[in-house]
């Protein structure tokens, strides 16, 4: 049996997974990492796991050099690649063959506070908004159940839009 | 003159940025972009104005084909390149010489909701924990002071930390 019958998307391998967190609910509970490093300025590398390390960097405006996009865009990068991921995992499962998606995100941002402008105020992102772009030729409805699955499901999506406690210590 | 003086930070545009915006305060309101193009499986391509297109991708345990950090090491790398930025820039204003700056990142994960196995669940990150080694001889204090400023005014750290309207449409 193949393992891709449907937007080249290994589904055998979800069914797996899931199959093994029925059995074993434990299993579910995942821990992922990354490390940085900082090289001077307002430039750092990320590594995950093996993969090379990808850089960062801010604007002229904001005293970086320009060399990479910046950490609040890979945010957005991130929430665009998971929303990705949901489009092509939920329309495999719901039999719904995708030629393109596209996922175009922007955020808004009062630089007062992370510039020390304003000391209590929200130095993140104040509202997220996301267009996403299905090519398919499935019924409009279907495209909307999908999407509806796909935003109640999203790893990203669910950390950047709801409080998640984060704990950062000096060794 | 220099425009830097210490741990290769452009001081000098930070401070240029906030005169501007001390003169106009509408200049502190900025806009964020990134757009994302699905490649198959669980590939994807994120493209942030004229730099390079960045791949994503998901472990083969969870269907992927392993070619790239995921969308969840993702966000982790933004958090810790933002703090990274946050450590240069304050660092600098406070007079603080930095040799170094290494921040690992952990995140925990339960993917019962991003399965469908959960629907009303979290999705999301449950915490994030971060570890911050800075190589300065700076005292004790000073750096603890660092941390606080830095910690307080993160873009990345208070998307994260705060609930964020995120509106995702279907075009």
């Amino acid at each position: 049996m193949t393992t891709r019958i449907l937007n080249d998307v290994n589904i055998v391998a979800v069914g797996d997974l899931v199959e093994a967190i029925q059995e074993e609910s434990e299993k579910a509970q995942t821990v992922w990492r990354s490390s940085v490093e900082w090289k001077g300025g307002f430039r750092s590398v990320a590594t995950v796991r093996d993969f090379a390390p990808v850089q960062s960097d801010e604007p002229f405006g904001l005293g970086g050099d320009d060399t990479a996009a910046n950490p609040v865009e890979q945010l957005l990068s991130a929430l665009g690649n998971c929303l990705a991921v949901g489009y092509a995992a939920n329309a495999t499962v719901l039999g719904i063959e995708l030629r393109d998606v596209k996922i175009d995100l922007e955020g808004s941002l009062d630089l007062h506070t992370f510039l020390g402008l304003n000391a209590e105020g929200n130095a993140g992102f104040e509202s997220i908004r996301v267009a996403v772009s299905l090519d398919s030729d499935a019924p409009r409805e279907q495209l909307e159940a999908l999407h509806q699955a796909v935003v109640g499901t999203s790893p990203v999506g669910h950390t950047v839009s709801r409080p998640v406690p984060v704990a950062v210590e000096l060794a």
